[in-house]
């Protein structure tokens, strides 16, 4: 191999060996959360290490790229909770050509996850800084029958929703609200100010699916909305009991806080410019 | 309570405590195979006793009707394989009435596993020997994808298929045949003939799902069917192939078993008259 003298270097200002140059890439992460206890990393002193999305994928890439990664995710999804369209950054110093990259991770991860795109970004590209819109789903079988293979995917509610009705209280979320009535305690957030572009409910055979996209979501805010508007379909809170909660902000107007199987984070978008934001 | 004095029972001919009759019923039953090691309860001496669909159904009637139960299951699906249709018959002396029978079963049965259906049937049914059509299906999830979600319900395979070509050599299985080729050894059935009536491939987005209905089937047949249809849809057999092995009956010329997790017994009918068969 020949040697890059350091005058070169020096004097082009460019280092002529590739590989050495760190790069950021983007990743886009389907998983089935059902077997993850969610998203985050866990490494809680003398206590088993939690199987976590972002521990697996950790892994995946440090056995691929041999060198310190910090990954980082949009969302930090809770246990249980799937993804189609999950997006995280990370830089390294990669000898695998970017085209190859989601399938080198592949190879190094279990069944229950996939890289579905890598792609080379700027160093201005931040997965949780530059996430503009995202869209959840949350999916409930609405059929006496028991969804069997599908029960970690659905949550099974028997009683049939009015789904029309639904999607008619849903309508009342749309645009620019405190949600602080439809988070859970302890969120740790500034603002409880969100705002939501559409929020749709249909019904598909036995199925019914809560679509949900906004600028940004507060903890346990999908499940909770998803809650709410059962109640709506169930009969037992009418659509204008939505305008309440948004007005009073008191969690405890709300329906409950649906479990975590049904909801699935289907995509994330991300706007950035390619120079390098500081702070 | 009033005593029904022996002489009034037989004066009648009818035991007016009808709970003490004893009666046949059938039932209609559906499971995710993911988790049990096939239908057929296993009690191997001095080894662990296997999570089995026969065996967690059997404990579940004798919790609820409290006495020895005989369950007699139609197809005895092998570990992994999923099931919408299996049928099933046991005798009980029952104070459950069977329009809540499923249920008062469902009640005492795990997620994975659901009566759909429980009906008094004759003495002259019999669920193995009164079956005279049964239907499977087997789901290959045909894109790069992995099924993340869905993987203990399809088997993954990656290379493009071509299914209507697999579609008309599925034609040649059509009709009665010695299906010895298609079957693993051991199977110790006397006769190796059956009939399939329907053999049809079709594209579902990325899903191929194979659909066999015929008059029985030898053990892994259709999933020795699969696999050789597979192998067509990849390019490696010609349709005519199929005859080959018909005429030959030799397994080794048939393509491989494809794994059990893409198997569903989707239904069996059964004919019976009210009269006990007297063998």
């Amino acid at each position: 191999m020949a040697e890059a003298p350091e005058e070169i270097l020096s004097d082009t200002g460019v280092d002529n060996d590739t590989e050495a140059v760190s790069q950021r890439y983007k990743l886009l992460i389907a998983y089935d959360g059902s077997a993850f206890h969610g998203w985050q990393k866990q490494e809680p002193p003398d206590a088993p290490v939690l199987r976590t999305v972002q521990g697996v994928m950790h892994d995946a890439l440090l056995r691929l790229f041999k060198q310190p990664i910090n990954l980082v995710g949009a969302s930090r999804t809770d246990s249980g909770v799937h993804a189609k369209g999950q997006v995280a950054h990370f830089e390294a110093v990669s000898r695998v050509p970017v085209e190859r990259m989601a399938m080198a991770i592949n190879s190094r991860l279990p069944e229950d996850i996939e890289v579905r795109q890598a792609e080379a970004v700027s160093p201005g590209f931040d997965s949780i800084r530059c996430a503009v819109t995202k869209q959840y789903t949350y999916t409930i079988h609405n059929i006496d029958e028991r969804p069997l293979g599908l029960r970690h995917l659905v949550y099974h509610y028997r009683h049939t929703l009015d789904a029309d009705l639904m999607n008619g209280a849903a309508q009342r979320l749309v645009g620019e609200h405190d949600f602080e009535g439809f988070s859970a305690a302890g969120h740790g957030r500034e603002s409880t100010i969100r705002t939501i572009h559409r929020c749709e409910v249909k019904r598909d055979g036995g199925q019914v699916v809560i679509t949900v996209e906004g600028n940004g979501f507060l903890w346990n805010m999908v499940r909770i909305i998803a809650g709410t508007l059962l109640e709506v379909g169930r009969g037992r809170f009418e659509p204008e009991h939505i305008d309440e909660i948004l007005r009073t902000a008191e969690r405890q107007l709300a329906g409950p806080t649906l479990p975590p199987h049904g909801l699935c984070l289907e995509w994330i978008k991300h706007e950035w410019t390619d120079q390098e934001e500081r702070a």
